[in-house]
């Protein structure tokens, strides 16, 4: 994909401010010509980086016009100084368009507890907004970055009411990833109008089954955040939960949420193999979360699967010590299409079999704990050398 | 140390049964040559191996005579004949001796899911007992390792009531190593006499304040089993809980557990250096243990001591997304004796005073959350390539 294209009403920049080292892109501006609704997930974690505080401030009301965002530095774990960073990075971007700043979301994403260098921001601001323009969104996609290996973007056009609608999803992602959210940034644009709950709602919901489902290392981080932008530009009725065309609008929106969740797993730091791990039979829909999470975050499973071994013994022994009720005798496990175990014990399948199964770049473990109607589905990667040489650097 | 001191009436024997493939050692046999009192602690994991099954019947009364084992075979995931063979392996040792098959312990470990190779076992006991002498301790020791780099084991004399005691430690482990337990294995030997109920309790505290506070990778193995004998030949007055002695005792045995555990987080798989994780200040014990084990099982700290990095960052996320209660602003971080942050944020620390301090062979993370009553310690290791080269294969 050579461009990446906007919904009506959008503009994008990307730029080197000067905060990576080496000439990188480590700024992006995406602003709506209009006052958008907005949405927002952000991080759980306690220790939340100061632009989180601030966006969850942003969210709480109507009309955003931007979001501005850095790579190379996290702003987190910065006490009052970074408060007042992010709000002042707020300030001078609404500056540039003559609004509040609480009408700007603000991102970062990079290393923890250094200050923001707010000469090189303001600096980048300034440059981000001589280069808006409708053909910036890989520019932006491409500012968002740290150890990703590629920019992920996706845009989806689709039919409201008789009206072309798009949304444009932009999204970065690669260590510290596990739901809930992880290091991970993903701005959702569009130019339907939506009510500010039903966006809200759709959001989160589309969240739980996307980027709360994927896991690479199983750590969370401080920064993570997923924004939702709707200018209404595209000139619909407004959607509501009630709308005629509402199903269309949030399956479009949970898709694209999903491939970006996926590009992020197939970018996870040094992965060769994306497995989805699913599970049903457990005794609740948490528990059989509970133990799709113990392998999927199991080191041992992570580098079977490296080394093309299936090894479902290392994934008997997760669900064994995972939260999730387990009857050890009443386990089914199979690999793709490829029975592995059968009651607890080894199925009759030659290994080449399996081990052809998990030597794919995709495959997925099939859970059955045959106990009640619980399941649940995780996406993870394998775990490689190059893993723990990147996250050495 | 060319040879493992064992107790009064202890014998050992460690040989290549061929269970493991290049000759290498992979029977034990442990004898005590007049009844034991015996302890015992096992994994906690559903899925069990059945040895441990077994061992749980086994410990449930008096009057032990040996321990069995072998490795290069987990006899895990293996049903019912899974059970006959643990039964038969203990039923052979009994019959040279002419006890009761439970009377003896038997332990394995090594790969999940495959029949042990019973003719292969029946032969190793009959080579065992030819073998069994009181200086074969180290020869067992050797048989116990799976990827262990170095056998565990040490030996500590004292006196109790004016009588010379000893007890002997043997123990493996290496991957799948967190507390609760994991592949590892212990056998403690003592010729004191010691009532059965003290010993289970004294085993229990000393397990919980070593083994079980040792992490290499989060993994929980189906076959861990501490294991005591105890067969009173030292002649000293039987000891309880409210001997005068007893204090001795059982600082003696939980010294010598604690040695072992480090033992086993030094030999960690791929591991250059140890790490101990302390937390004060939490809401509560608990709480202190859920923080401290966050910081020590996350990939992104074991991965950046492994590259000397202090990267305090990651600590800060890891507290923040662990189940303890954290606020930000009130948490210190100190490492050795060098102040990472204070109050949340940055310490005025020069970078290179805790590069210096993350580049030694061991050093501690102390946490304090500032919150509470609440302490932890945990014991682990730092993460490299080799690790996942180990595991790969």
């Amino acid at each position: 994909m050579k461009t990446l294209p906007l919904p009506k009403g959008f503009s994008a920049a990307g730029i080197a401010a000067g905060i990576k080292k080496k000439k990188k892109k480590d700024m992006a501006l995406i602003v709506s010509e209009t006052a958008a609704v907005s949405a927002g997930v952000f991080t759980t974690n306690q220790v939340k980086a100061a632009p989180v505080k601030w966006d969850i401030q942003v969210v709480e009301h109507d009309g955003v016009r931007a979001i501005v965002m850095n790579s190379g530095n996290a702003n987190a774990c910065t006490g009052a100084q970074g408060m007042a960073d992010a709000e002042a990075m707020a300030a001078l971007t609404a500056g540039g368009l003559n609004v509040n700043p609480l009408d700007v979301f603000v991102c970062s994403t990079g290393g923890i507890g250094k200050p923001l260098p707010m000469e090189l921001i303001a600096g980048g601001v300034e440059t981000l907004f001589k280069g808006l323009s409708p053909d910036g969104g890989l520019n932006a996609a491409e500012a968002m970055m740290t150890t990703d290996l590629a920019s992920k973007t996706l845009a989806v056009d689709i039919e409201l009411g008789g009206k072309p609608v798009r949304i444009t999803g932009l999204a970065k992602g690669s260590g510290m990833i596990q739901p809930n959210m992880a290091t991970m940034l993903a701005f959702i644009l569009t130019d339907a109008a939506v009510e500010k709950h039903a966006l809200q709602c759709a959001l989160r919901l589309a969240t739980d089954t996307s980027f709360n489902r994927i896991t690479v290392d199983g750590d969370q981080s401080t920064n993570d955040s997923v924004i939702a932008l709707a200018n209404g530009q595209a000139g619909n009725e407004v959607l509501t939960q009630n709308s005629e065309d509402w199903g269309l609008f949030f399956q479009t929106l949970e898709k694209l949420l999903f491939e970006l969740a996926m590009m992020i797993v197939k970018d996870g730091e040094g992965v060769t193999r994306v497995v989805t791990v699913r599970v049903i039979g457990a005794a609740s829909n948490g528990e059989a979360d509970e133990a799709a999470r113990a392998v999927a975050n199991s080191m041992l499973n992570k580098t079977a699967w490296a080394g093309k071994k299936p090894n479902w013994g290392r994934v008997m022994d997760a669900i064994g010590y995972s939260h999730a009720q387990v009857q050890e005798n009443k386990v089914d496990i199979t690999y793709d299409a490829v029975p592995a175990v059968r009651g607890g014990m080894p199925a009759d399948t030659p290994e080449e079999e399996l081990v052809k199964a998990v030597s794919q770049e995709a495959f997925t473990i099939h859970i059955n704990l045959n106990l009640g109607g619980g399941q649940a589905v995780v996406y993870t990667c394998n775990c490689t050398e190059d893993y723990v040489r990147i996250n050495k650097e």
